[in-house]
């Protein structure tokens, strides 16, 4: 039910916000999020029309999200590129019922509802909070940080 | 998130549903859901593919539900034609995810659990059961019954 399209912004989201508030080239969120490039450069494009990222020029400039980590909700990336369709009023254009659906239409608009609110609930910020050894984005068990540490083995006795 | 595919498949369903156990054409039920017969005749073969729906051949043939429709789910219905597709594996491939997912995916995965709980909790008898003013299909207030009483008139005074 969620497109690539879905899944690149979400990505480059994550990516995104794992940085913020620095910027990131296109080049950058390509790397680390194992998304093809001409297909994130179309992904960024609608996130920037939908106001989840902006883009400035310059030397150091790049893609950055406008809001805060904090504030932004998965549900809020998955909706500035491909809406959650709502069913409000009946798909067969039914006059008589309108905006009373039956109870087929009803069940398959409260099922949407749950996935609102699914995403709805969390943030960018607590995704990358969550305590996991799954880090998004991260090839490394434990984060980026953990394989530092492991490659560069344990800490010399001391004493 | 529900295609236009899922949406005929289950006006067709709630059809067949409504008739069952009699079997109807192909032409019956374009009638009665409002969908093009071209689109309703690929949609039903995927139906009968999935083993929802039986085709019969001759004078009463027909197509119909295989399923008495207190066993059959909206989910089922869903899933026949375009599967809800859970996230199982990390999907940027990261060898150190596997099965074990991100919070971005586990949360995306919830999601679609969601969806999944609430049409796997509709039969399609259910639906049908359901006490309503916007009957399933019927473009009548109080279904069809109903119509056919307020076109005849009150019944005549007697005695």
């Amino acid at each position: 039910m969620f497109s690539q399209t879905v899944e690149y912004a979400l990505r480059a989201v994550v990516h995104l916000a794992s940085e913020a508030p620095a910027p990131r080239t296109t080049d950058q969120i390509a790397a680390a999020t194992l998304v093809p490039r001409a297909y994130l450069a179309k992904v960024l494009q609608s996130l920037a029309k939908s106001g989840v990222v902006q883009s400035q020029r310059g030397l150091h400039g790049g893609i950055s999200l406008i809001k805060a980590p904090a504030d932004l909700t998965i549900l809020e990336v998955v909706n500035a590129v491909e809406p959650i369709q709502r069913i409000r009023t009946c798909p067969l254009g039914l006059a008589a019922h309108g905006v009373r659906l039956c109870p087929l239409h009803s069940r398959m608009d409260r099922a949407l509802a749950t996935v609102e609110t699914a995403l709805g609930n969390s943030t960018l910020a607590e995704v990358l909070a969550e305590p996991t050894e799954s880090v998004p984005l991260c090839p490394y068990p434990g984060g980026v940080k953990s394989a530092l540490r492991a490659r560069s083995g344990p800490p010399a006795p001391t004493g």
